[in-house]
C-alpha cells in the first residue's frame, strides 16, 4: 500500500499539472524535509515517471509510466473513496482472493486490488478468465453497501454501466452490455464481471466486484480457441490505450453510480443500463439452472431481473442464467 | 489436517471399541509397516491418549486426552462428509476466519476447524465472543448447499436444532432456542450460532456456520459482566462434559439434519425448531435496522421467517432482528 506521504505528494501534482513545484515547496505543504521529498521523486523515477527537474524551479512530472502501480493511478484521481486505497500486485493468483481477504479483515470501502498478472483469473461459476500481464486491468473492489442481499445483482449492473461510459471516455468505441455481467464490442468480449459477496445470512458485509478488462491485447496475444469470441480495446480502437487513466475513469464513473444508487436507487442505473444493453428487443436464448427459455429479451424490472417473452407470450423473469443472442 | 494414514488408525480404533489390536493387524489393514503403525501410537500418546499395550495383543485406547485434536473428534465419529476433514488449532483469531480462506480455496463440503481457544472470535454484527481455552467447543463447518441466497437463514435454524439435539444427547439438560441464533439454558446463554456466506451475486458458493458452545466454564471463569447473560453445560448439569462428544454428536445431528433439509425442504427442520423454540407464544420485542415491533411471536413462517403479532393485531415478518423476552 501508498504511504500517506507518497499520496500527498501525487496529489499535489494532480491538482497542479504540467506546473513545477519545489521542493521545499512539497517539504512544506505534506510537512516533510526536502530529503524525504527528494527520495520520493527517486521512487517515483525507479516506477517508471519521467521527472524534469530544474534548478529553482522545481519538479514536474514529464510523462508517466506505462505500468498501473499505485502511484501511476493515483496521479490524477479525484475520487472521495473509491481507489483511495490501493493495493498493487505484479502478479497474484487473482484479485479477487486478495480482495476476499482483505474485505474480510474490515478494509475499508473503496478499497481496490489492481494486479498486472492474474495466474488463476476467474470469471462467473469459476470460468477461467485469461489475464496475461501488462495488456489489461485486472482489479477487484471493495463495496459495503448498506442493501439487502437479494439486492447485491445490482450491483453488476450498475459496475457494467460505469466501465462502458469509462470505455467511451478513454476510447472511441462504444461497448454494448450483455446480461447480467459481459461488455461487448462488436459482440466479441472485452469486460466481464464478476460480484462476489461476503454475508451473514441476512445482511451484507462486503460486495466484492471483480471486473477484467482487455486492453492492449493484440489479436496474435489471444490463444485460437478465444480469437472468434474475445477482443481488446486497442483491437477495436486501433490504438494503444493508457491504462490507468481507464482506471481512473472507471473509479469516478463507478463512484458517481454508486452515490446515486444509494440515494436513488435502481431506477436511474436500470435506465442508464437499458440505453447500452445489446440483447433488448432481441430474441435469445437463457440457460437457467433448472433449463432454456427461448424469447424476446423485454428488458429488465425495477429489481434488475432481466424479463423474456417466448413465443408464446408469456413472461418469464429470469435472475440468474447464461444468454445467448441469435 | 490429518493424514489419510491417522484416520484410517483411529477409524480401526473406532470399529473396534476397547478390542486389542495387533501391530501387525493395523499395519496390513492400512498398508504401511508395523513401524509406521508404532510411530502413530506414539504421536497419539503424545497427543494424551492412553494406550494399553500388551504384547501379542496389541494396543487398545484406554482413556482419550482432554483436548480436542482432530484425531480425538475421528475416534468415534460415523458421519459420512461432516468432519472427515479437521484443521485442528490450538489458538486462532477466530475459526471463521480459517474457514473463509479454506472455503475459498474450495475445501470440501463438511470441512471443520475446530480451535481450543479463539482470541478474537466474533458473534453476529462483529459482536465479540468470548471463546477461552479448553473450556468450550469453537469450530467452524463448511457446507455447499445448492439453495438460493435468500434461504441461507434456514441453516441458522438448523444448526440450531442440530445443537440443542448434540447437548440433549451428552448432558441431562434440555436448551431452548432463541429466534434465530441463541441457545438457552435457564434463560442464559450457552450457544451461539454466526451463518456466512460467500457467494456470486446470485449463487452460493459456500456456507461457513460457526458454532460456539460453553461447555465446562465455571461461573468464576466468565467476567462479571457475562454472568447473568451466560452459562456453561457444565454449571447447568453440574458434571465436566467431554467436548469431543459433544463435538461428534453436533456433527452427526448436523449430517442428519442437513440431509434431510436438502432432500425435503426446510418444513421438517421449522416443526423441530418450533419445538425447542422459547419465544413462541410470549411477548417479545424485536429490535431490526427500521425499528422495533413488540407483539407475541407466532412462530415461524415455512421459510423461517419470524412472526410476531402486534397490540393491534398485525403481524409483521421479521428476517433479521434482536429479540427481547419479556
Amino acid at each position: 500500500m501508498q504511504s500517506q506521504l507518497r499520496k500527498q505528494l501525487i496529489d499535489a501534482f494532480t491538482n497542479n499539472k504540467d506546473e513545477f513545484l519545489s521542493g521545499q515547496y512539497l517539504a512544506d505543504l505534506i510537512g516533510c524535509s526536502r530529503t524525504a521529498v527528494w527520495k520520493h521523486m527517486e521512487e517515483l523515477r525507479k516506477e517508471g515517471f519521467e521527472l524534469e527537474a530544474i534548478r529553482k524551479k522545481g519538479y514536474r512530472i514529464v510523462k508517466t509510466p506505462e505500468n498501473i502501480t499505485a502511484d501511476e493511478i493515483r496521479f490524477g484521481l479525484k475520487t472521495k473513496f473509491l481507489g483511495q486505497s490501493i493495493h498493487y500486485e505484479e502478479s497474484v493468483e487473482s484479485t479477487q482472493k486478495i480482495a476476499h481477504r482483505l474485505a474480510y479483515d474490515q478494509a475499508a470501502e473503496g478499497t481496490v486490488v489492481v494486479a498486472e498478472e492474474q495466474v488463476a483469473g476467474r470469471g462467473r461459476m469459476d470460468r477461467v478468465w485469461h489475464s496475461p500481464k501488462y495488456t489489461g486491468v485486472w482489479m477487484s473492489i471493495i463495496l459495503r453497501p448498506n442493501i439487502p442481499i437479494p439486492k447485491a445483482p445490482q450491483l453488476t449492473l450498475l459496475a457494467a454501466v460505469a466501465v462502458v461510459q469509462a470505455i467511451e471516455e478513454v476510447t472511441t468505441v462504444t461497448p454494448q452490455i450483455k446480461w447480467p455481467n459481459d461488455i461487448l464490442i462488436n459482440g466479441k468480449k472485452v469486460t466481464g464481471i464478476l460480484t462476489e459477496l461476503q454475508a451473514e445470512a441476512d445482511r451484507i458485509n462486503s460486495v466484492i466486484i471483480g471486473i477484467g478488462i482487455n486492453v492492449n491485447q493484440q489479436m496474435e496475444d489471444y490463444p485460437e480457441e478465444l480469437r472468434t469470441i474475445a477482443t481488446s480495446l486497442s483491437i477495436e480502437s486501433g490504438k494503444r490505450i493508457n491504462r490507468a487513466d481507464l482506471i481512473r475513469s472507471a473509479f469516478n464513473r463507478l463512484e458517481h453510480l454508486y452515490e446515486l444508487y444509494l440515494e436513488k436507487g435502481f431506477l436511474p442505473i436500470k435506465l442508464l443500463w437499458e440505453s447500452y444493453a445489446i440483447s433488448i428487443g432481441k430474441m435469445i436464448t437463457a440457460r437457467t439452472l433448472s433449463g432454456s427459455i427461448r424469447g424476446r429479451a423485454l428488458g429488465i424490472t425495477e429489481d434488475g431481473v432481466l424479463k423474456i417473452e417466448d413465443t408464446e407470450g408469456i413472461v418469464h423473469q429470469v435472475y440468474s442464467a447464461d444468454i445467448e443472442l441469435e
